[in-house]
């Protein structure tokens, strides 16, 4: 496709996810395919000619939409947002357009160098002690997922081999599946059942008797808004446990913690500065930045880095032995980076701060206003804790598969979309909310909606 | 930003990329950046109020572009081509501007059945045996580092841990990573000398010895088109022992498996179709789809979903329990994932077999011609092996140090970029022809300014 091929088509596609973005309230929020439907629409075998691109966007619409859950939907409550935004989408096109890729600093050091920056800009907006210089620094991971694996890594270099990992019933899946991946073994610690935090103490006692009993422990993850609840493990009383025992603490605040970039839930940070030995979120989920874009935090680079890095001689190159360059190949797993940063700073940019707290505030808002018209009803109880955009909540008279069909039944209708969670064998229901394009009509019309799915009424 | 504003300035920044590659002859292929320019220009703060986006654009050309090393010039020759195409960047925009996470079937079921559609046309096109049906089938994943860190870790499913690794000196050093961050030990298995091909003998004795010693052979890694030199690993020879073992057999191909796409290189599949249990090969090198898209196929999808699947109460959902349906999350390490099919379904739509036939063949045939020109050359020694679009070579009376520093003089002209590598102790120079717009007269102007390089031209 030439430049002027590309010239032409590009403002199509550019008008077409305009509209699509006009208009994405006159789609269902979840996808009404059945297994198999999208499939069958598309043809078994490749085309041997090449094909007008009217054809890819003809199909965008008739085989594609049809089978998309429309995660910008404003009635999108569902898991939690995955937020788009014009600006993260334009970064994301010129980091297509370059082409560059990044995996050393002398392959573009540019990706490099602005990516060091959009993650010292965006430990300053969080309040976080992580500013690239010395043996601290941020890089942006394609999830949480693999940072928690980069972290688990680093920590593991430090204790040795097998160490153990300790999380609680709420951590998220990630930190089971990197301790699978690394042959790790995982301790569960108990949590308090009314705020589902980790017990402090239980931790310090389940270390203590694996440290007694000559067994290595590598890290803990506490968590900063856990994907069921959004519960809040002690941070600073985990990390004294840690501290104690020498062993790597890990936060993860995946969801949460963008958060922090408003003053006023600043507090979510409490004893991250003193004890956090890395630390993850997701400008991905809440911060307008569209998926894949996580930051992982390190405090000291270097057992990440002895972790992690091999060098083959095809990639020795006089920058990285100047030792004056971060290569960030060796802050990953695999070798290969798109310029993300791009897309960060498109963000933060167009936004500035004023705007990415705005942006915070109004889902924040929304979400104390629909837990309000949950708490107003006899028929619902609410799960107090709800800091964030995610407020739980359940029927007071259904039984958990009562309350799933109520769910799907909702889910079915096209209107919105949510998810759920289970806390002591109850099913709570799960009202994500921010996504940019919901106001409070959104918000009011789910909670009309989920109400006239109670049996009998 | 709103849908209109974001229609304005995707006109914008779609014309940016097009007068990009439009004038991108105009820069220096290597960016001639010194640590620390780009981070020197850019705000050690971020911003408190939001900025128009013209602001960002202003510092694409003053502030990020002297820093970017241009992957899709013409005249870049080194490492591998990270080839980007027109409508590989706009199925890339299609993808963000949906803004679709699908981790599982359920939270998209297009970005899921799509991937299936276009791994099996892919596998078609290249002749592979791995259609998904059954128990085989195809992910997308972000590289072929971390496409062998599941092949790894479906390996050790089986043979169970600690499971050895067997590589040859030649192999990427992305194994070696996965394997010391799953903990299995590496055995370097020695190679031809003349072909660099990995010994199946050799592999032979040293499995038979582990197992003899109560060790546990876990994978062999078989390299179709290594990264120094494009050395062809005997795969059916190797796959022989692996069937005699029971070990898996994986087929890293990063680079030239996409050349199976002509029918007079298909014979780079020799063996695959025997004894592979996974195969990667990277769209995004050498076939026109930028960068992040790897292809990663496996005969039994069971000990790679056994390996890596984890079912935490918030993605339960009817149709993944129901069976009928692929969540892509258990075939890949992180949990979410962007919708890369569209990318690629893009670019073999537009360009069609027949279009990516005839990129493969440009590279090949500018490759053959450049390895005439040294050849016919009696100051340089060509390196035989050249079948795809790397062509190795190296002054005949250079020391080593003479030959780097004589590369360093070509590149930082900016006029081209080449790589290098070691074989024997000796530094071979890398021509690594294949990006779109490479033609005869920049491969003749390379050769033009290597040879004017040379100390004492």
């Amino acid at each position: 496709m030439s430049p002027e091929e590309f010239r032409r088509y590009g403002k199509q596609v550019v008008d077409w996810i305009a509209d699509y973005l006009e208009d994405i309230e006159s789609q269902p929020v979840r996808s009404q395919a059945k297994p198999g439907d999208v499939r069958s629409m598309l043809p078994p075998h490749p085309p041997e000619q090449g094909e007008p691109y009217e054809n890819v966007l003809r199909d965008m619409e008739q085989v594609i939409l049809p089978g998309v859950t429309h995660w910008q939907h404003p009635s999108f409550f569902a898991y939690f947002p995955a937020n788009a935004s014009g600006p993260a989408i334009l970064g994301d096109l010129l980091s297509a357009g370059l082409g560059v890729q990044g995996m050393v600093w002398a392959t573009s050091p540019a990706c490099t160098e602005l990516e060091t920056v959009v993650a010292d800009w965006l430990a300053e907006l969080l309040g976080l002690p992580f500013r690239t210089d010395g043996v601290a620094g941020g890089v942006i991971q394609d999830s949480a997922s693999s940072a928690a694996l980069v972290a688990v890594l680093a920590a593991l270099r430090k204790s040795g081999r097998p160490g153990r990992i300790y999380v609680s019933s709420q951590t998220h899946s990630a930190l089971e599946k990197a301790a699978r991946i690394v042959g790790s073994e995982v301790c569960v610690v108990d949590v308090a059942p009314d705020t589902l935090a980790m017990d402090p103490v239980l931790l310090h006692a389940l270390i203590a008797e694996d440290v007694a009993a000559g067994r290595k422990p590598a890290l803990v993850c506490a968590t900063v808004g856990t994907t069921s609840t959004t519960a809040i493990d002690p941070v600073r009383e985990i990390g004294a446990v840690c501290r104690e025992f020498g062993v790597w603490l890990h936060i993860d605040a995946a969801y949460a913690g963008v958060a922090a970039i408003c003053p006023e839930l600043r507090w979510i940070n409490d004893g991250v500065a003193e004890y956090a030995d890395s630390y993850a979120t997701n400008p991905h989920k809440w911060l307008l930045t569209n998926f894949d874009c996580g930051v992982l935090w390190v405090r000291d680079r270097r057992p990440m880095i002895d972790a992690l890095s091999i060098l083959p001689e095809f990639l020795r190159n006089q920058a990285s032995e100047s030792g004056q360059v971060i290569d960030y190949r060796d802050w990953q797993v695999p070798l290969g980076r798109r310029f993300r940063a791009l897309k960060l700073w498109s963000v933060i940019r167009w936004y500035g701060a004023e705007g990415l707290r705005a942006h915070i505030r109004a889902g924040v808002s929304l979400a104390q206003r629909f837990a309000e018209l949950v708490a107003a009803d006899p028929d619902f109880l609410l799960w107090e804790h709800h800091p964030f955009g995610l407020v739980c909540f359940r029927p007071l008279r259904t039984s958990p598969e009562q309350t799933l069909a109520m769910m799907e039944k909702v889910n079915d209708s096209g209107a919105l979309y949510l998810s759920h969670t289970k806390v002591a064998d109850q099913v709570l229901l799960r009202m994500a909310i921010g996504a940019p394009a919901t106001t409070v009509e959104h918000v009011d019309q789910a909670w009309r909606a989920i109400r006239a799915a109670l049996p009998g009424a």
